[in-house]
């Protein structure tokens, strides 16, 4: 059976991940669920948005994102689904899904249909109310035809990533992201790193200094920065054995700089 | 098959969890666990009867709760079963299961038969011991008969939960609980809220700061304060994409009074 | 079916686990994954190795460990599978199993196949494309065989747990660990502490201080210390409803001294 994947800014603190696990569970038992994360900051689009596209792909086929950073609840904002080649994505209408559509494409659509939403429906906990019973009624194989109605894609809240700026010279780019280690991921990727680069030796400049291209941390001495290649295919900075964000003092929207050597 | 719900103050940070559920899994293979929450503040039974009481209802039926909050481990304290008309709660007798009690009422039973304990017998790790292979054994049907004995009511620890106080003119009230998000739930219902209000316009005085109803976060600015029938069936009060919390400085038992207008 | 328990440095805030999750089950459709601990700190290979130390053999015979705390992710060291009589631990070779070998031997292996990794192979996550590929198709029962070749032993990365000093007037010990309560573990044996006791009345001094030996929180008033026979048989010292940690500046290393009475 499938998976149904959650992606929240509930945290860990309070019920309200294991409700909509009972949620889930009470419409089609014995569901498999897997936590992607829970720590998205609260309320931040961005973050959840950008996690999400790291480590979908990942997720076997027939995999159900259910993903409820929310902080227009109880708004008019739409509930809505995606559906990829491979997977559906259950969210709030707020730009979160938007990168994945970018990249992935699909059909989406809204969700209408309240004989599928809990009752009373509050209008604050839709994570609970709203995506988790669409979502296990998705697992049960109920048609997106009777769950709504397509969704015209104007319609579809944009969120787009900052790209940086290439020129011969270098790139420009800025910190998107850091991880629970405090590394900073940049919005540079691979495939056009590597192609600026063209071979030749390069540095990062981050703060003021300069930090080199390493394969693993521990290529460079204890506390000493590196950037590389990213596990997700986005270069990232970090120190060896320490928090790069914490140590440094960085921010999400730090500019970096690439330049070649000599 | 019905799931093992978990619901401790064990954090994420040791292995108290995982050998819990290493332990059922060794009783009853490939049960389902459900993780309610872990972060309950160490050896808060009111939080833990709070959060339970929040959420517990929309577990599928036959869910065996497993609740391990419990300061007075290896006294004298029993360990009980509450046994309602939809589930099972397997805990310390220390309050924790008093509030479910007095909505659900029910059978309760004293835990007895050390043949379901695991051997060594720990004095401070109950919920590894005998919280979890008791759930596991329930799970597996063992019956209540020959996992203990009926347990008197009157022995039954009690908590009780804070009620506001209603006159004609104003409604007095406290802070129970604070989510992740920093909103506050108060220790008044939305029935009796409804019921007191008759459809007159109120407000809600916090910290000497008027407070108005709303239905969403955003229906006033940015860091403003509202109002709302929270998704449990309590009143919570919130600042609109931010922390009520952290930026008024709050903590539970504060005040907050209702009045009609004009 | 056996689980794949998990234990990482990840944390909660990222992806990594929920990917590692996904990774397994495109492998494995339907595997049962508990989460042992992912709050392990950032790289610290003793913390987790005495974190699993605790716990492992509670869980079923058939788990598979996989274990990723990789400070080294990406250099030389070695990717290992030490299978015991009863479980398989999957792991870097850089001490993280050293002490589970010590207690329970069994054959190791170095994973060595590369057709069993995700491709391409990043260089900083490991836990995504070895550890937990190489989990799942154990979990599918691909033979050792075919992972790998047989490790020699004498490669095994070491990892000693300090020894307490033992003479008969005193017992130097040290703390090896917190856990969430702030409740700290000693590297003195259950055992060797008997023995040594016989039968005496005894005391503990930590950081100037004489602490009694009890059996229960609540055998001291609030907030004082006492030192138990703690639950996976090392000698832990608390306070009664706070964290010995942050109430006396305690760190790991810190000394501890048992005397007898008199």
């Amino acid at each position: 059976m499938s998976p149904i994947v959650l992606l929240t800014d509930f945290g860990h603190k309070d019920w309200f991940v294991g409700v909509m696990k009972g949620v889930i569970w009470r419409i089609s038992p014995s569901s498999s669920i897997i936590d992607y994360t829970h720590e998205i900051s609260p309320g931040d689009i961005f973050e959840a948005s950008f996690s999400l596209l790291q480590g979908y792909s990942y997720f076997p086929k027939g995999s159900i994102f259910c993903c409820v950073v929310d902080p227009g609840v109880g708004t008019s904002r739409e509930a809505i689904i995606l559906k990829t080649s491979q997977y559906f994505f259950v969210s709030p209408n707020n730009g979160l899904l938007y990168p994945i559509y970018e990249k992935e494409k699909g059909e989406i659509w809204e969700i209408t249909q309240k004989k599928y939403f809990l009752s009373p429906l509050s209008s604050t906990f839709h994570g609970r109310d709203i995506f988790a019973p669409i979502s296990a009624y998705l697992l049960k194989g109920i048609p997106l035809e009777e769950i709504g109605r397509p969704f015209p894609l104007e319609r579809l809240s944009k969120l787009i990533l900052p790209s940086c700026k290439i020129s011969s010279s270098r790139i420009e780019g800025e910190i998107l992201y850091f991880d629970r280690f405090g590394n900073a991921f940049l919005n540079i990727k691979e495939k056009e790193f590597l192609s600026w680069k063209e071979g030749k030796e390069v540095f990062l400049e981050l703060k003021g200094r300069k930090i080199p291209l390493k394969k693993s941390f521990q290529e460079v001495p204890p506390y000493e920065p590196l950037f590389y290649i990213g596990s997700s295919g986005y270069l990232e900075v970090a120190l060896n054995g320490s928090s790069l964000k914490e140590k440094w003092g960085l921010k999400r929207g730090d500019k970096a700089f690439l330049y070649k050597m000599g």
